[in-house]
């Protein structure tokens, strides 16, 4: 068989027209001879209505009630695109996250995917020409219901590629992987080929195509993930192991709603800062750009951002204050983290250099670096002028 | 352990604060020592508004898919008891049909219960107070989600109190079981008991309150079964096995969009006949008041109801008229079967000459008799007068 894993975001499925556009779309590639998984996500803001439905009843909800409610938004879109599938003329089954057999840890709002019953899945697809699959949700062995976080359907849709050997397509409102948001930066240009490596630093930062644990699976059991646009016929853009002509840098990502935390006058010792880090980690802040400077009175500077979070960090500092007395501690909000990521990076020199000169006219608060990225935290006044800097300076 | 099964129709779930008011009495008898088994319908039109996103995707869906579509609504309003109920610190957790084990036939639509799993059941009182399962919906042995058709949610309810072995309390809008429907005749009276029998013939005659199905298993199984108003203090009405104090007319009840249709002109055949009636069951038509009169030609007179069905009755008539060639079929729309029920008609006489005395004003179409019920079709711009007078003949 000739299988295709595909995956459908929320906005391709917002409503009736939207599924039945994407029913024809999955026809042609049936008429091709192909047998096709298809992952659905919620329709269009449905999520968001039932986030707000849960939090009107309650500010602090049961996880596992919460998954028991999110995971029926899925099953509304399957069950309307196996109809609209059928009614023309193709033989399409839904499967909820029961009948998939997905396993998964029991962290509920939050859990990972354990195993698929891949074989139950070619036993459908011998009868159906189109399996239909719940994504973003999964079933523990005691048989509850959990979601794998917001975002979590092109998870559900690369870990059934893997467990099925197929490849997979992730369908969304952007044609591809751009260089940098083309709602920032209008000339922003379509990727043709991305790393996985190159991929999962820009997922993290926030690119938003392609959820990064999508991208970790993917890149793990090798799966052949292209991002292609539901209402384009382009190709868009496919994520490979490497690929021979490397730009040396490939994409340009932001991350907005950073606030910057810096601790003055910090003994050096590993042990308050790990438990600085500990505390944040229990109160499920993450953690990004951590810089840390001694100074000359061999005290430290620690400075890290978080994503800025309904103000709960002030309440978070207090906190730090009264644990780490000797400290100083101040924070900033309204920050947003600019990065290029590139491949060619690890192998050509001068890239840092390209990049500050190119950001010379604008303050940078903190710079981190990996083997193939660079990010600096700024004012999110000087968002745009940034993107437009260095999508000049790299060709972007 | 002291459980009760209670059951919330939609219109008692129809919004947050309905949710919130069904916990908190919810909460009342968990705090009188009972564990709790908690059977909910989907929020207010919300199977409606499925409906309608059913029919824009297809005129004709598999019902297997529309049953995947409709359960979700349960699903959802189960999730929000279970938030409510913890958010007050009520130890509850929902069940979907999947994790409840409501095993049913594979008759998707319109599914009957086959088994369900007590057990788990139990288990799951001793580590909650509370346990929340989504009506109207089972699976069938290989995992297809099932519905039991609407109004199902009762049905559910009463083969859970069976399988449990534990009294059944359904909850909606209506304090209890009225003698007629409240909103037609406002002196209407609630009946603090009604027989099995009796509440039978009501139910399949429109009452309103309850599933005849349910009625039945209750009937099977000796479920002790009563009907509360959500928002009422009230003990409502209790259906039980037989009672002394029989009135003569427990009841009235209105069946409206009947339409007659009567075929004459058909040879004395019974083979003929039972193609008719075989020929409508195919059709999904329900037969109801059927009259079958020899005429002095030696031919048959037959008349019988139906309800009105998006006009394809038009269709079928020229079916009809096109398999038994020599026959004379008409029908007429727009009428209405009042019924008086009563289990003291099984001895007290003269009820049908007080029957046609108070509908004495009313042209009578068709009339049908039981042991404990008489039927009369009437034209629907008589109905509020027909209720009027038989309420005041039987006191209801």
């Amino acid at each position: 068989m000739d299988i295709v894993v595909q995956k459908y975001g929320g906005s391709s499925l917002a409503d009736i027209p939207k599924i039945k556009y994407v029913s024809d779309k999955i026809k042609k590639h049936v008429s091709e001879g192909k047998k096709l998984v298809v992952i659905v996500s919620a329709m269009g803001k449905t999520t968001d209505q039932l986030e707000l439905l849960c939090r009107k009843v309650s500010e602090c909800p049961v996880p596992r009630e919460k998954d028991m409610l999110f995971t029926t938004g899925e099953q509304v879109s399957a069950a309307l695109m196996a109809m609209a599938l059928n009614n023309i003329g193709v033989k399409a089954l839904s499967q909820n996250a029961f009948q998939a057999e997905i396993i998964t840890s029991s962290d509920h709002t939050r859990a990972n995917i354990r195993k698929i019953n891949s074989e139950k899945l070619k036993v459908n697809l011998k009868n159906y020409d189109v399996v239909i699959v719940t994504g973003f949700q999964g079933i523990t062995e005691s048989g509850d219901v959990t979601t794998l976080g917001r975002g979590g359907s092109d998870t559900s849709a690369v870990a059934i590629a893997a467990a099925l050997g197929a490849p997979c397509e992730i369908y969304s409102d952007y044609p591809g992987i751009f260089t940098t948001d083309p709602k920032l930066f209008p000339t922003a240009k379509i990727l043709k080929q991305v790393s996985y490596d190159e991929m999962l630093e820009m997922a993290q930062l926030g690119a938003g195509v392609l959820h990064p644990r999508a991208v970790e699976i993917a890149k793990k059991y090798n799966v052949k993930l292209c991002c292609r646009g539901t209402f384009s016929d382009d190709n868009g853009s496919c994520i490979v192991s490497d690929y021979i002509e490397q730009p040396v840098v490939t994409g340009l990502s932001v991350m907005e709603n950073q606030t910057q935390v810096t601790i003055t006058g910090l003994p050096e010792d590993h042990i308050v800062v790990n438990g600085i880090f500990n505390y944040l980690g229990v109160k499920q802040f993450n953690i990004d750009m951590i810089s840390a400077v001694r100074m000359s009175d061999n005290n430290m500077t620690l400075s890290f951002t978080i994503v800025e979070n309904d103000n709960d960090i002030l309440e978070v500092i207090q906190d730090l204050q009264k644990e780490f007395c000797g400290c100083n501690i101040t924070s900033k909000q309204h920050f947003v983290k600019v990065s290029v990521v590139g491949l060619g990076m690890r192998t050509e020199k001068g890239v840092a250099s390209r990049f500050f000169k190119a950001l010379s006219e604008i303050p940078i608060e903190l710079i981190t670096t990996s083997e193939i990225k660079i990010s600096a935290l700024i004012h999110k006044n000087y968002k745009d002028r940034a993107i437009q800097l260095l999508a000049q300076e790299f060709d972007l």
